[in-house]
């Protein structure tokens, strides 16, 4: 009811980059962490980036007391890296993993193995019921020439409509995360629009923290500071957004982000800064507190501008599997080339032995192996035509019926 | 408002068994499937199996004046099968895919490949809102000894939780699909107990067709008889489920099932027969026509029956984990072994040539492929079990809920 006094939820969100064997000071970050969890008590915590469930289980023994529920999400082969604890019961969740991240072969980004998702868990606060998502995104390693614009265009995509479907009846939609999009790139944009959420750095009364409210800073150790030289006060990629469901108001009264260093230690708690917002619920009137709805013709236009993304990279791949597809051919042509060479040579056909024994046994076994591989590429890029195609398809049904609606200014 | 006239909505469901190259008279089946319903104008169309998009496009330009409205859902190499067809307008889609299906090297199953999925179509009729789900879980090969039971069981419970968390805003939900479960079977109950979908077979008024509401049946000439050999009646395992939400009431008036041989040809539609239902769908008073939840024991006792099987398959996959772990090990041992004899024999420490070169060469290819092989079932089985641990945490979570909920008799 209306006058009802305010909730008060403080939430944390952190990329902890704590990868096993590859992070530096994994072990002794990730309890820096749950000491700074323990010691400001947060209502809500969204981490990403706990790839090991050792951490996960050392996380939840130490915020026992503080955030007593807590749930990791778990998909691919090293799992989502997404957990969540809370201070209140979670009731229920769901995972939802992309249909695309990146390339298998891309052994050096190695995004694909990760099985990335979004994340929801169902909570009751006072009760208000909270859907609360967490997500990573797939990484930007070279903003030029960003062969993975398509699939975090896609992501983006998959995310939205996983929020739009699953939080029609939530009192407020969370959402935190590093979603690896600058606020301006289409992606975030085309979120923002398409369900509503609102960026708590936009919208915060107070902030504290790095300038523009940046996530990736060039004065955090573990950054790779030649990747951030185009932008020397850093990058804002990690967000928490939120949204009220009709006969809610939520407004975000402080939003803070760490700077670099903890306090007192020599390192920061991960290569990302993390973010935290204190954030007002009120209960208001069955009609108020929804938020507006973004103009037809401005949805239009980021969506459009989305489509063309993942048109790129229908066109890509594409390419992509005719070549693979062709290499497989031609191995299997030497194969059978090979087969008819050696069953000729049996038969007598050829006067002695036409190839040493040994180099014809390698060539066969390189043959073999390309055209294995070369069929497994070939598949993968059959299946990112397909996603890329359904959601070239589901956008051009969004667009279809946008236009079929009345316009609003 | 209650009193409004009641709105008659026909729907058609059928696994289409158009599989390229090896489904018997696909295309001429396809033509027959087309025919009927374009000369039976239903509502809405839920088919599974239509896994070559030609097929679609030929359905899609027959059912243009009857059902201009269609989604193909695309997922995984082949597709996910799916595709809805409708006489109103599909306001948007969402393809959830499941997180386990079978295995990729039970290559006479083939599940594995076919990214099995469910699909969502929001549809907006007459003003009201129906959410659609059409799906296809994995085939059960012996129901004696059945591999696939707690991969379908994790199948079941996504499906449910994905319908739960999707449709909280939908006046009406209606699934249909081959379930690839007997009405008595544990996933069925699981999904019934959990979202209060009701059985058009067992609510309907009148029915019309195979005995016992069969889909699958001895007398359908393109069925394997010794398949259905304990059950000579035939078995259920399609179906139509549907709830109304707050504010409605759907009542199933009729119920239809095919019988083998479509009328005037000497071959039925599939191997599996269609299940048509006509609903009657009525506005009532704001409070009333929710359908009655089940009562707290019924939910806890089919969940624990659930939570064992995916057990049962957790002990059974870590136990392939270990032994693809165990073979691959052995395997790179092996290849050490031969890199070590070679770098002896190089060395000069051996005398003369310990092996013939091509057997060598031979064997440590041997090794390279079981290597390779075993990694990947390994990684396979890692994501296996953590699935199923997945699903068993969520599950052990909703005990938890349930049983601190107030109990219901």
């Amino acid at each position: 009811m209306e006058g009802d006094p305010a909730l008060r939820l403080r939430v944390f969100d952190l990329n902890c980059w704590a990868i096993r064997y590859l992070s530096k000071r994994r072990q002794e970050r990730i309890r820096l962490i749950g000491d700074r969890l323990c010691q400001e008590g947060f209502d809500l915590v969204l981490l990403q980036e706990v790839w090991s469930e050792r951490d996960y289980s050392d996380l939840k023994a130490k915020l026992g007391g503080c955030c007593p529920y807590s749930h990791y999400f778990r998909s691919g082969v090293i799992g989502s890296g997404l957990c969540i604890f809370s201070k209140f019961p979670i009731l229920d969740t769901l995972l939802y993993q992309y249909s695309l991240n990146g390339y298998p072969y891309m052994l050096q980004h190695g995004d694909w193995f990760c099985g990335k998702s979004v994340g929801l868990a169902v909570i009751n606060i006072s009760g208000i019921v909270f859907n609360v998502y967490v997500t990573h995104l797939h990484a930007e390693y070279c903003r030029e020439k960003d062969a993975y614009l398509p699939h975090r265009v896609v992501q983006a995509w998959e995310l939205l409509q996983f929020i739009r479907h699953t939080a029609k009846a939530a009192d407020v939609v969370l959402l935190g995360g590093d979603l690896n999009m600058h606020p301006q790139d289409v992606g975030i944009r085309l979120l923002r629009c398409w369900t509503g959420l609102r960026d708590a750095f936009t919208e915060t009364k107070h902030f504290e923290g790095c300038e523009d409210g940046c996530t990736l800073i060039p004065n955090n150790c573990f950054t790779v500071t030649s990747e951030l030289q185009p932008f020397p006060l850093g990058i804002r990629i990690d967000y928490i957004l939120y949204k009220a469901g009709s006969g809610f108001m939520v407004r975000c009264e402080e939003l803070q982000t760490t700077t670099g260093t903890a306090p007192g230690m020599d390192i920061p708690y991960s290569d990302h800064e993390a973010v935290m917002a204190t954030l007002h619920v009120q209960r208001m009137g069955q009609a108020a507190g929804v938020t507006p709805s973004t103009a037809v013709p401005a949805l239009v236009e980021v969506l459009s501008e989305a489509r063309t993304e993942v048109r790129v990279g229908l066109q890509a791949a594409r390419r992509q599997r005719y070549s693979s597809g062709r290499m497989a051919l031609l191995a299997l042509l030497l194969l059978l080339l090979q087969a008819a060479a050696a069953l000729g040579a049996l038969a007598g056909l050829a006067e002695g032995q036409p190839f040493p024994k040994l180099s014809f046994a390698l060539l066969a076994f390189l043959a073999l192996g390309v055209l294995l591989l070369a069929t497994g590429l070939h598949l993968f890029h059959t299946i990112e035509v397909k996603m890329l195609q359904g959601t070239e398809e589901q956008m051009r049904m969004a667009l279809g019926v946008l236009q079929e609606r009345p316009g609003r200014s």
